[in-house]
């Protein structure tokens, strides 16, 4: 009579409804891979060894990943956990000994994460054989970074072994766009530094690079300068609900040591209602109502762009802001400008009266006026799509980078303008979509975006529909935009990921017509990946949504639709 | 010049665009209330007394809730987060030093608790004075607990004082509606005890009666059974994801001591797959292929009901769970049975002929073969609505409690064939819905259930819709569901919470046609009491979603629509 293991395991075969497409669940999926079917154990003396110029935050990477490999009880997804992958009595036979890192430049992974993005290089090789040594080879330390992130996603716990299945592993590999970003709006709830850390690590594991900080709007300005404290003394839920400067340069170096840029956005001149608590002189409709009337969302209020001592005001606050970040970039926002709110306000009536201009010259004033600063300090606008497509000419530099969130639809438009782009479609990219009007209202109703945005949906996107060939350089990537009405520190990770990471492959892996992936993608390809990486997040200690009853994910394929 | 706290106070009321209804944030609403103006603290030296024969369930609860109330940091939602009820300077002047607890009856919680619905006695009166004694008298434990429950949900935190606002206070409270359900699944993904205690006591929290637990499906057979041990051996996903009979019966005692009955569900004859592990001889059309020909999910797989000797067999399993809970009330289940997979079946096909027999016939004397173990353990059937409008006669009990689900529509069928009826429909209780279909596909879905039942639709549902006067005794309340497709440990709060303590509320308070609120609800009146009711459990360590900007939380009335 076999034995019960045994048993497991012809059952587990039995009950194997579909074979998965590759058995690599590496995600994002590398642009050129091989593997073998030897199953190589880590050394307990494992080691890892760099090239000699490596930069210090690449070398605390390496032992920090070392570190997670050795805590991870991650296992692989078979009806069996992965016990397939080993002898019935007996151990490992094979054994990666070390690790090492070479790399060309001596530059940190942080220089390299902040550069603009078309010169970031995220390139490396990885190969790992069934005994031996491992070996990273990359340009930069910011490609480096990437390879030991494929590396740590390669292995698996099983009883007290930690194993990769697939030796020999050879993997080329680059993403197609550089800017592969999440939102997190830090205003309409408060997410601690701690709390933005942990995400930082959870984009840092799917090689997400780019962290859009949306840290202020109009419920509450978390932000609190030592130039001007008064915006977050009074502007802030609580004391205990703000970001110091030191928070967010600490903050700051925290996602560039691991590959992402942050880049800060002051969204201005609507969104600035929780201006009003320190300075009520700068703001229009405050709180008027009905809210609807005024604004998108409650509380309405605006700042008095008309006025050039509002525009001074906001250039020095954008002054103090600037410095924060290394990045390149820098968020002035511009969504959702309530013509009513500015045109129902004595004060910029008056202004438009005297300076004999309409609201359309004031907003280009304003912007041309706060964007020098910008200038001054060698950042690239990041603005929202409004501010190309909704109000005339307003002067903005070349170098603008337009995030197209109102619909897909509205890419094309913003390209024939020639500014380059960033794919954050509420129709696509929204994860808060979905889950209800937070509005409150009788009987309730569906959020303004509905339905919610699965992981299938963001996939089946196109990076390039609607482009024309000589607009895709313009094209710098894609977003997932948690916007935070009903997120906090509670639920935010159950919101975030696994779709977020579905996000991540899709612009790493890029555009079939661009080479190296089929288009429209398989989700059906994709499936054992996205589960693989939501239960590497999970036993990372993130509160990753589960995609699936456990069956399905330990059967990719058997839960398709037409399986 | 004013001081800094008078300042924030000063433009927190400038803030507060709309006033609240009601001050008292109690969730579930009591039938009747009145409240002073008086704040009232905690005295350090505060205790419970209980009248002669409280029984110990009840004594330990007031232990624990002593514990929780002096442990919380629960705060009053307000622009100064409750500063407004205490001076600026100096802190409490009135003390509230002791609770008396008066029970007429000395059986303990749990006796109650299990008890039939429509005999239980929830009803409590509480004082709760500016100074001295508070009192709660009820007839029975399980009423006290009811009492004791608003007694802690009451006060809040300011610095080290405990305090309540509104004192005093005067409520005379007990329920329209005794079956007060949650539904979880835990065979898609499994929930391990500890996370089902904790389940348990947010239950209590909002005075949830009953919890429906899904214990099997056909993803995964978690009950391991001491006659029947194969079945989870074989069935569950892993040793580590099992049920023992130890293990129901300590979750089954720990949620009677809280005033919640736990009615166990075995699914038949569908939604039986994870048998076949076990005992493939049982089953009909295991795993076939496409599975959407034979079942609603994948895996494929039901009873061959037909065949007596499975009659016997499910009969011989119901005998072995029904005495592991004191419920008295077992689920049998018997929705989504598809007719293909039977009629695929040589077996059943075989059966049918020699007994010259209809499918039809054969689900009837399945039915009644199962039912007489219910009857001989003296349990009431639970079924899905299916048992009852799809079948034709299939001889169910005259107290079989039916389980609404497909649709609010089917409402009065089921009352016109005079069963007692759960209200458990999808359209407004299903809280897996609008989370996007995890059936894999290209390009995504939307769940079968979208959209996504957001508080105020759960909120907004009526009872005794299609429901005549004469049919009025037959509702025994309404459930939420939480099938776990999509959920586990990782995340199941934040779908659950704050959602489930809308329909707390409801059947707790009944409709308006039957005396004491006002219908249709008014979500505008309950968004404080949903909003406390999210950050208690929040400050409990459960993850409960938030409604809002915390700027809307904090000033009731100027997030509605038309504010």
């Amino acid at each position: 009579m076999p034995s019960l293991p045994l048993l497991v395991v012809l059952l587990g075969l039995l009950a194997h409804a579909a074979a998965t497409s590759s058995p690599l669940n590496l995600l994002p999926q590398p642009t050129h891979s091989s593997i073998g079917n030897t199953t190589t154990c880590l050394d307990p003396g494992f080691s890892i060894s760099f090239s000699a110029h490596a930069p210090a935050d690449l070398r605390a990477a390496a032992t920090r990943a070392t570190r997670a490999i050795r805590a991870s009880k991650m296992r692989y997804l078979s009806p069996t956990y992965g016990a397939e992958f080993f002898p019935a009595t007996g151990g490992c036979t094979h054994w990666v000994k070390s690790l090492t890192v070479a790399v060309s430049d001596a530059a940190p992974i942080a220089a390299h994460a902040t550069r603009k993005a078309e010169a970031r290089v995220e390139g490396y090789n990885l190969t790992l054989p069934t005994d031996g040594e491992a070996q990273i080879a990359a340009d930069t330390a910011l490609g480096a970074f990437r390879g030991l992130t494929s590396f740590q996603n390669l292995w698996y716990r099983h009883n007290n072994d930690i194993y990769a299945p697939f030796a020999p592993y050879s993997i080329a590999d680059s993403p197609q766009f550089p800017w592969r970003s999440l939102l997190l709006d830090t205003s309409r709830n408060f997410f601690d530094p701690a709390t933005l850390r942990d995400m930082l690590d959870a984009m840092a594991r799917v090689k997400l690079s780019v962290f859009h900080w949306h840290l202020t709007d109009s419920q509450s300005w978390p932000l609190r300068l030592n130039a001007m404290p008064e915006l977050a003394d009074k502007g802030a839920y609580e004391p205990s609900k703000v970001y110091s400067e030191a928070d967010v340069r600490q903050i700051t170096a925290y996602a560039n040591a691991r590959g992402i840029d942050v880049v800060l956005e002051i969204d201005t001149p609507g969104h600035t209602a929780s201006l009003w608590y320190s300075h009520p002189e700068l703001i229009a409709c405050h709180a008027a109502s009905p809210w609807g009337d005024y604004a998108n969302e409650p509380p309405a209020g605006q700042l008095r762009f008309a006025d050039p001592n509002v525009t001074a005001w906001t250039a020095q606050l954008f002054t103090n802001v600037i410095p924060l970040t290394s990045s390149a970039y820098f968020g002035t926002g511009g969504d959702e400008l309530n013509v009513n709110c500015m045109m129902s306000d004595a004060a910029t009536n008056a202004t438009l009266a005297a300076k004999n201009i309409t609201l359309q010259e004031a907003l280009a004033q304003f912007t041309q006026g706060t964007h020098k600063t910008l200038l001054e300090h060698k950042r690239s606008p990041m603005v929202w799509e409004e501010m190309v497509l909704d109000h005339g000419d307003l002067g903005l530099s070349n170098d603008t980078v337009v995030d197209v969130w109102i619909s897909s639809a509205n890419t094309s438009a913003v390209a024939d303008k020639g500014y380059k782009l960033v794919h954050a479609s509420s129709d696509y990219f929204y994860l808060d979509c979905g889950r209800g009007e937070w509005i409150n209202q009788d009987g309730g109703a569906n959020s303004w975006c509905d339905p919610f945005k699965n992981w299938q949906l963001m996939y089946s996107f196109d990076p390039y529909n609607n482009i024309t060939d000589a607009q895709r350089a313009l094209v710098l990537g894609g977003q997932a935009s948690l916007w935070a009405e009903q997120a906090d520190a509670s639920n935010y990770e159950t919101v975030l990921w696994p779709r977020a990471a579905a996000l991540a492959e899709l612009f790493w892996t890029g555009s079939a017509n661009t080479g190296n992936a089929s288009f429209p993608r398989s989700a059906l390809d994709a499936l054992p990946r996205m589960h693989d990486a939501r239960f590497r997040l999970l036993d990372a200690g993130v509160a990753s949504t589960p995609l699936a009853p456990e069956w399905c994910a330990l059967r990719p394929g058997a839960c398709d639709l037409t399986s």
